[in-house]
């Protein structure tokens, strides 16, 4: 497994992501507009290059993981970028956008003769490290087939097929995102409904964990919850109040009603403020 | 196993539990308002009483699962029922109703010298036939110890108990209940939209219960709602309703805040007006 990777992004799940596919035998091409993230890749063998298309090989597979819809779109605009990555080219997005801003995209590939396989990635920088992420993908078959066994070296446990057309992974995504948003959100509401009422939450979390909610958001958000009922469940991180307003976006372009996320995306917004 | 149980309240939980009992070789004396749902347990051997006091032995134990706070304090209060039960009875109440509605009748029975022994239920009818109820339990230790192979024979799979204040149990079904509402709404929200947007809800909910929530809520009511996105998702049942409405209650009653509980009961209100 001597292929060279094009490799864009080295965020927080970026960097353990590329990582795993280094050990795995592959060779990178590492951008990132922080140059300073790569080190430890460079030390492991990845090339740095300085610019978005310096990263890509003609009829190769280029990787991104960047963190919204404006970055993304500036990467694949970027000089070069699909004319280089051109016929036969494989662009695996991994980014969590818009559905929409995924269409788009997928529409300027095919007409460079090039792929756009969505492979939206469910799992905290940790499961990367644990080769335990969950990765939904969607876009044209003969692609897909091709970067499957990336996708297993990128640390994918599960890869979940959603068909040909781009769009349903960035979905799925937001859904999911979505629901762990409103479980940790209804969970920080019960518990410290529990805690003022004098009923330990975590013995009451314990409980709900081996019985109606045995899964992985609810024990480990339920645990951090219960151990400082006060502090917002998410309020380390950006990516909860980012997704639930993707989420929105997505379902108002669909006229869905969406109270539930307007409701948390005003709750995640305050906790913002107040951090 | 010849002892016998009082048992009043024959609804949908009630019928298969004290089912459960009579299997299990306990003989019962059973009440209900409307008589006529006792048939099925006077073939098998139960005794049919009229009045609420009639199935109460001094010294025994009585089992309570009514339908809300009035039921069960109008039994409670009911001529001879806490005089009857007496000193060494316990009374078994499994109804959810508010903490303090626990709590002001535990202190009645105490005063009775009897024991009120709270013990909820998490599971539905089926549940129950197949002896796979979730139980937490609050109450005297004694009293607890004596009733724990009467809950086991209800089709109690799991019991766990939480001390010795009364209160604590209510309160956890009602977190319980209110996460399983906040969770069937946020489903229906977001399945909603992925189905509006083209992508199949069986195939998202096929991946999320396999990944991020494998858990018996997430894949009984996700299936449902996959199936029917315009259906609301408990329309067939009171019980969220008025259980997401004694969760404000009991959280309003020490100021702890429920944004996501009062927009839950004003949708679960309009799914209600709507059906």
């Amino acid at each position: 497994m001597s292929e060279t990777i094009g490799f864009i992004g080295l965020g927080q799940l970026g960097l353990p992501v590329a990582t795993n596919l280094l050990t795995a035998g592959y060779a990178l091409r590492v951008y990132n507009r922080t140059a300073s993230k790569a080190e430890s890749l460079v030390a492991q063998g990845a090339q740095l290059v300085t610019r978005p298309v310096d990263a890509v090989m003609t009829g190769g597979i280029v990787v991104t993981i960047v963190w919204d819809d404006a970055a993304l779109e500036s990467v694949v605009m970027s000089d070069g970028f699909l004319e280089h990555l051109g016929p036969g080219g494989i662009h695996v997005a991994m980014s969590t956008v818009l559905p929409e801003t995924s269409k788009k995209l997928a529409a300027i590939h095919a007409h460079h003769d090039c792929a756009y396989v969505e492979a939206t990635i469910f799992g905290r920088p940790e499961a990367a490290v644990a080769h335990s992420l969950w990765i939904p993908v969607a876009g044209p078959q003969r692609a897909k087939e091709r970067v499957r066994p990336l996708l297993s070296a990128m640390g994918g446990q599960g890869i979940f097929d959603f068909g040909e057309e781009v769009g349903a992974a960035t979905l799925v995504k937001l859904v999911g995102n979505f629901l762990i948003a409103s479980a940790g959100r209804s969970l920080r509401e019960a518990l410290s409904m529990a805690e003022k009422n004098g009923v330990d939450p975590k013995a009451v979390i314990d409980m709900l964990t081996q019985t109606l909610f045995p899964a992985p958001i609810y024990q480990s958000y339920g645990k951090r919850i219960a151990e400082n009922t006060k502090a917002a469940p998410f309020s380390q991180s950006k990516i909860p109040l980012k997704d639930v307003g993707l989420f929105k976006t997505t379902a108002q372009q669909v006229e869905s009603p969406t109270p539930i996320a307007s409701l948390l995306y005003d709750l995640l917004r305050s906790d913002e403020a107040r951090a």
